[in-house]
């Protein structure tokens, strides 16, 4: 390391600027040059659907620091010591000579630029799917400024009245809400998958979200591969398996790859996932280039396979490290989870680790709880429902993951078992987590450690939870919620047997104890009590709703 | 352990009452009597200072099941299988004979119960100062549902014009706003540490609360021991060093002490800090005897020192710990951290872990960071600024405490850092936690990572932070906000040096290297860049303000 090298990063937004900003404070004397392609630098990308929703009033906010000034070029300049050079492509990276090749956008002149030390923060590019037709106006992604201002612009010019949204991961789901929260227009939410939110939910969790898209009259079609798209004199024709939709704009979001071009050409070793590899340093396998940020390949903690997690929370965290150690320090970025939240009109829907689905892709044997609580104290004004889902393996009672909704809090409990499971958590941490408890926070026993008793008490008691959408038809339901509790939201399942908690250990005898019985609460807490009850009367094949009534017919 | 065993439980609250069902459910057989002396039993006391302030309409609230039954000794005796005895003294146990006995206060009449296993959970009693005339209708302590009964009643027929509370806890925060908000009364909040939450924060955070506490005309005495109060014919006079205070009523809210006269008489072991004596599974000396709650010594796990943490979330737990024990499991109560949250009018403060003054008590190396920066998204609508003090040990980088306030989101940071508390969390382990991001969640770079970040920077660039309240008008203060900035919230400091942060590279040889330097900014996070940079120009002497003019100067 030498005080006065010349560092060139290759992209100006979250990892490469944090990277190049970074080893500037720790290398005062380093020449420092930043080249991206485009005209906006350093946005706030996942601001964008706000902007098109309008809680954003101004899409230049996403360009501010927190006082108020742009982050352009002239910025970075100044406040930061890094020369940055925008709208100009890099068209090749000379690793021999060190140096690296670029073209002006709008000059069209080439340049060389010479490193000791290369950052890629190439970021990443949306996925297009076979069968869109390139080029069309009505057609678009989500991943630029650009796009985000171009979408908002049709929108207020009036041209959207029916909006395709083909994938439902969070930027789907956040559009179908900007589509039609402020500007009336119709979504159309498709998926391939079997439930929204697939890389975030299981399909039981995602089916209430769904359900409460469509009361805000979104169209949900998953299940459901795009076959493509054809464009019509005043339109678009979007062909699925479930139907033709005729829209005035499609977006596509299903996901970005990795933007490695300028790492393979140049002979970087790319990993099984598509991204660049590196080490806990963010080192590529030349030992004088770092990446970051989308374009490099991290390592699930859980899985210990590669994962794609393009998430500005992250590739700010990357730069961090890669800035660091430019400067002579020893960081590391290690292995992740993959939290992720979305807000979906007035729901809060978060997870972190695996799903129950990606935890059996992944080998554990799995075990799940489902669990319903109030947000804060039950006695409390405000307080919501809030819906877990926990998924466990079953052999060593480590934790892999979470996911939850609720019209209240549900992100603070996500936040605290990711720090469980970035430190190895199990089932007994939840047991043993503390919470800063008042009741406008937290009811007093947590809803987290909750779940946990849920869970260790099936697994010790060998109490069998259903999930809360599973078919009961055909079996003897036992109600055990109060008569009027059952009576204002009765089970859809014909034979019903109604046995109020209060008096159900002097009337559990009048249970059948052939059959096989389900038995149904509120939020699967008296249920499972009273399937521990008849099982220890000698019921021999019992179990209980997960996450009860509540769950399984919406709040 | 027998199937049909004789457990006795002495405590009808969060800890006895767990343990008493948890042991039901494992062991149907067993006979389990709970005693309890008070009328009311199971409710959430907790709530009680939101009962007097009008947030929740009905004290039974504190008393019902999430589904609205009243937890009286009837529901516990048919839902969960429990013999509850109330308004019922125990007055003796003995250990020999393995039995208790008992008075009514209802009927005088004595009775006996054997056990094979004892759960003491007879929680604390309030703390009575000296000088303080007891059987006054008009001194009241905060301690039981009578307490919260009487003093609603008391606001509610007029009696209440001004109110002094002694001891200025989460209890007298409370109350202050409970006086104020709902009764219109005038509230003198007293206490005889140097500011208010002691427990919670150190001085430099608690004085943005007092004076928001101010703004909202409550009256605060801090440094300020009660000396003694006299009752006059129609109210009460409190003396202080500070002056005499003319009150209607008084409440006093110094804490409490473990209720252990059973046990100490019986023999059992009591801690150094006056609580029973038990071990990680909550057994006493006695083997036959468990002992749960307020009443029980907790160990701290970041001083190894015996702790009195007074909460139901705790005393739940414990409680449950106890009763998996008594069936046959072999579950643990470890250490704990500490964590507590209160609100106050809008504004949410909360600490877990030491702080800075506990941490030096304790003999840590101590280092500290102060953090401003938005609780969500800088560009999302609603966000607020989010305060921050983090404590550590210098030498290993060790995390001992985290305390804040906003009037925005705190509780979550306080809860993941808990989390790693609990998991010997270091510095590293700050910048490694992963969050659920999304724009109305939290900001890209968590506050949390955030004020890793600055600790770090600090400890590895030599750079000094100085309290957001600490003196520095003797200084060269540098402002490096904007003018704009500078000019709207201009600093009491007469010799400034405005150099707004986006110029200071090129302007910072305008500053004088041989004076001391003070460098402010907003949020300390400009300061800080531009501290390592006069630094790194050879300034000899420059700190800057922790958490900015924000902090400082209340936000």
């Amino acid at each position: 390391m030498t005080e006065n090298q010349k560092i060139v990063v290759i992209g100006a937004n979250a990892a490469g600027l944090r990277a190049g900003a970074r080893a500037k404070r720790l290398l005062p004397n380093a020449s420092i040059t930043v080249i991206d392609h485009g005209r906006y630098i350093s946005y706030g990308a996942c601001g964008m659907p706000y902007v098109v929703s309008g809680d954003i009033e101004y899409a230049d906010e996403l360009r501010r620091t927190a006082y108020g000034v742009i982050r352009d070029a002239d910025f970075f300049r100044s406040a930061k010591g890094l020369e940055v050079i925008i709208q100009t492509d890099v068209e090749k990276i000379d690793r021999e000579a060190k140096k690296i090749i670029c073209k002006s956008l709008i000059t069209g002149e080439t340049s060389e630029y010479s490193y000791d030390k290369l950052v890629i923060a190439t970021g990443s590019n949306p996925i297009i799917i076979p069968g869109v037709p390139t080029g069309s106006k009505r057609i678009s992604t989500f991943k630029t400024f650009e796009d985000a201002l171009a979408i908002q612009e049709a929108f207020q010019k009036g041209q959207i009245e029916k909006i395709g949204l083909i994938g439902a991961g969070p930027i789907g789901c956040e559009l179908a809400e900007a589509a039609g929260a402020m500007w009336g227009a119709e979504a159309i939410l498709i998926d391939a998958a079997p439930n929204i939110l697939p890389a975030m939910l299981d399909v039981e969790m995602a089916r209430p979200i769904e359900n409460y898209l469509r009361s805000e009259d979104v169209k949900i079609y998953t299940d459901c591969p795009l076959e493509g798209i054809t464009e019509t004199e005043d339109g678009l024709v979007i062909k699925t398996p479930k139907g033709e939709f005729e829209v005035n704009h499609a977006v596509i979001a299903v996901g970005v790859r990795p933007n490695t071009k300028l790492a393979a050409d140049c002979g970087l070793e790319l990993g099984k996932g598509g991204g660049i590899v590196v080490d806990e340093k963010m080192t590529t396998s030349d030992p004088d280039i770092f990446a970051a940020g989308d374009c490099a390949e991290l390592k699930h903690l859980i899985t210990g396979k590669p994962i794609q997690l393009p998430l500005g929370s992250l590739a700010n965290r990357q730069g961090r490290v890669i800035g660091s150690n430019l400067g002579g320090g020893d960081e590391r970025f290690g292995p992740v989870v993959g939290s992720a939240a979305v807000k979906i009109f007035d729901m809060n829907v978060a997870s972190t680790g695996l799903t129950e689905k990606a935890a059996k892709d992944a080998g554990f044997d799995v075990g799940v709880a489902w669990g319903t609580a109030t947000d804060i104290a039950d006695y409390y004004p405000d307080k919501q429902n809030l819906f877990l889902k926990l998924v466990y393996d079953k052999g060593t009672t480590k934790l892999l993951g979470l996911q939850g909704y609720s019209q209240g809090e549900v992100v603070k409990r996500i936040d605290v078992f990711a720090a469980l499971l970035k430190h190895d958590g199990k089932l007994e941490d939840l047991l043993d987590a503390e919470f800063a408890y008042a009741p406008p926070y937290a009811p007093a026993v947590d809803p987290l450690y909750s779940i946990g008793c849920t869970a260790r008490n099936d697994l010790l008691e060998g109490l069998k939870a259903l999930p809360p959408d599973a078919s009961i038809d055909d079996k003897l339901v036992v109600d055990v919620r109060r008569t009027q509790e059952a009576a204002d939201r009765p089970l859809p399942e014909e034979s019903c047997q109604n046995i109020p908690f209060e008096t159900f250990r002097d009337c559990c005898a009048d249970v059948s104890k052939d059959k096989e019985v389900v038995v149904v609460c509120s939020k699967g807490v008296r249920s499972s009590e009273a399937a521990r009850i008849l099982k220890q009367a000698g019921c021999a094949d019992v179990s209980y709703v997960g996450g009860g009534s509540l769950m399984k017919l919406g709040q």
